[in-house]
């Protein structure tokens, strides 16, 4: 399971000030926390910023977080140039979030994919928007994909994003999404999913809850990746118990060793 | 999702004194703790008991235990006199724990299902132990579940346990148990399906980690019943989560009224 570390985010007001403040430490801290706590992949967005500000920014942030760890990093915009900013000073093979079916910004974002070799979260939506159905979906995902490996982007490198939402407002949308998984999987063996998992709760108290559960039945469905905060402890002592349940973690190994460094406490 | 609250149980040490001395005070508090935190049905089990003693117990548990809540019981033993006993002075619809595929027990348990049209777990096995592979395990189960039906009971009435084994042990054992779980259903519409969660993590540390995880990927694959401690309060609102997330809880209201009564925190 990859663990990809969501806290470098500038809706967190935190954030945004750090990152407006050139905040070197704060920045540091918040990378450090997230891959001690087991993120094997840090997100960095500052999409609250101006939209001509956002690329110096971005520049700036992969080269502080990547100055503090050592991983690589999910580099998260809607503005290309902003991605195509925070890339070319990226160290390794990023991970770009986030293409899409939509005309503009699938035209936009792949030629960044192809020019860094980077991986890519690729959300199931178009020109119409987020599909309501599990059919209107499935053609959606079919299409977007199928346009990613025409391009040559190899299957490994494409991390499907199923798109859920809230479950307040869709009560389907959690059966809709696993099962796109499975349909996705099965049509492309070796296809990755991702997934936020806050969007699920939206409107809902007590979130946490919501947003664990979704990990791991979502997990039993094949996702492998996951937008997450690192830093919930309980969150973290399910997906590795869940990794060992779908025979995912050999001999219970990573379970015991999180055991024994302390990580499934609480 | 029908939580059936697994304290009453003589392999705890209190419990088996509690029902050796009679103590009614001890088995009502337990059975009302259990109530409170949401068990719709409570199972008991004096089975550590001598063999010639366990009915009288089963007798005096089963009516302690109806004296304190007001809640049907699971009447859980191998031996099918305690069983008796225990039908004999149950109020209402009881539960019977269990049933199986193995020649002795299935002659000895279907006449008290029928004569108290009790709804019974039904374990998947038989004379030859528990089925290893899938295909074994469909085996027995469609067997067993056939003949249940033929003899006329309710398919309602049915609540199929795929006895989930240790995956410290058996690491397929949850793939073989969820997928167990979607060929049934299929086969037998309006059937049962019940787990209890903690053997699925013996001999592994921090086990409730792996119960909890366990029950809600098992939730989506269509477990309704549960045999689990109601105290076990992240167990539980992951339990109330997982049904909103499968749209089992019509907006979501279950999921609300638990928050509004405190039941989400932690």
């Amino acid at each position: 399971m990859l663990i990809i570390g969501e806290r470098i985010n500038s809706t967190r007001k935190s954030i945004d000030r750090a990152v407006r403040t050139r905040d070197v430490e704060f920045i540091r801290q918040e990378a450090t926390n997230q891959v001690n706590a087991g993120a094997h992949m840090l997100d960095v967005n500052c999409g609250t910023l101006e939209a001509q500000e956002e690329p110096a920014a971005m520049e700036w942030l992969v080269q502080t977080v990547q100055a503090a760890v050592d991983v690589p990093l999910c580099i998260d915009s809607p503005n290309y140039k902003a991605l195509a900013a925070g890339l070319a000073v990226h160290r390794g093979k990023a991970m770009i979030n986030s293409i899409s079916g939509e005309t503009e910004r699938y035209k936009n974002v792949l030629p960044l994919v192809k020019e860094y070799g980077a991986a890519v979260v690729a959300l199931c939506t178009d020109d119409r928007g987020i599909p309501a159905s599990l059919d209107q979906a499935l053609e959606v995902g079919l299409k977007l994909v199928g346009n990613l490996l025409e391009a040559g982007v190899p299957v490994d490198d494409i991390f499907f994003d199923p798109l859920v939402r809230s479950v307040a407002t869709n009560p389907e949308t959690v059966l809709v999404t696993l099962r796109l998984m499975e349909e996705m999987s099965a049509r492309f063996p070796g296809l990755h999913f991702v997934s936020g998992l806050s969007n699920v709760s939206f409107g809902l108290p007590e979130r946490r809850h919501l947003n664990r559960a979704y990990a791991v039945m979502s997990m039993a469905s094949g996702l492998d990746a996951v937008i997450a905060d690192p830093l919930d402890r309980t969150l973290m002592a399910l997906i590795y118990a869940t990794e060992a349940l779908l025979n995912k973690d050999r001999f219970c190994m990573q379970y015991i060793r999180c055991y024994q460094e302390g990580k499934l406490k609480g």
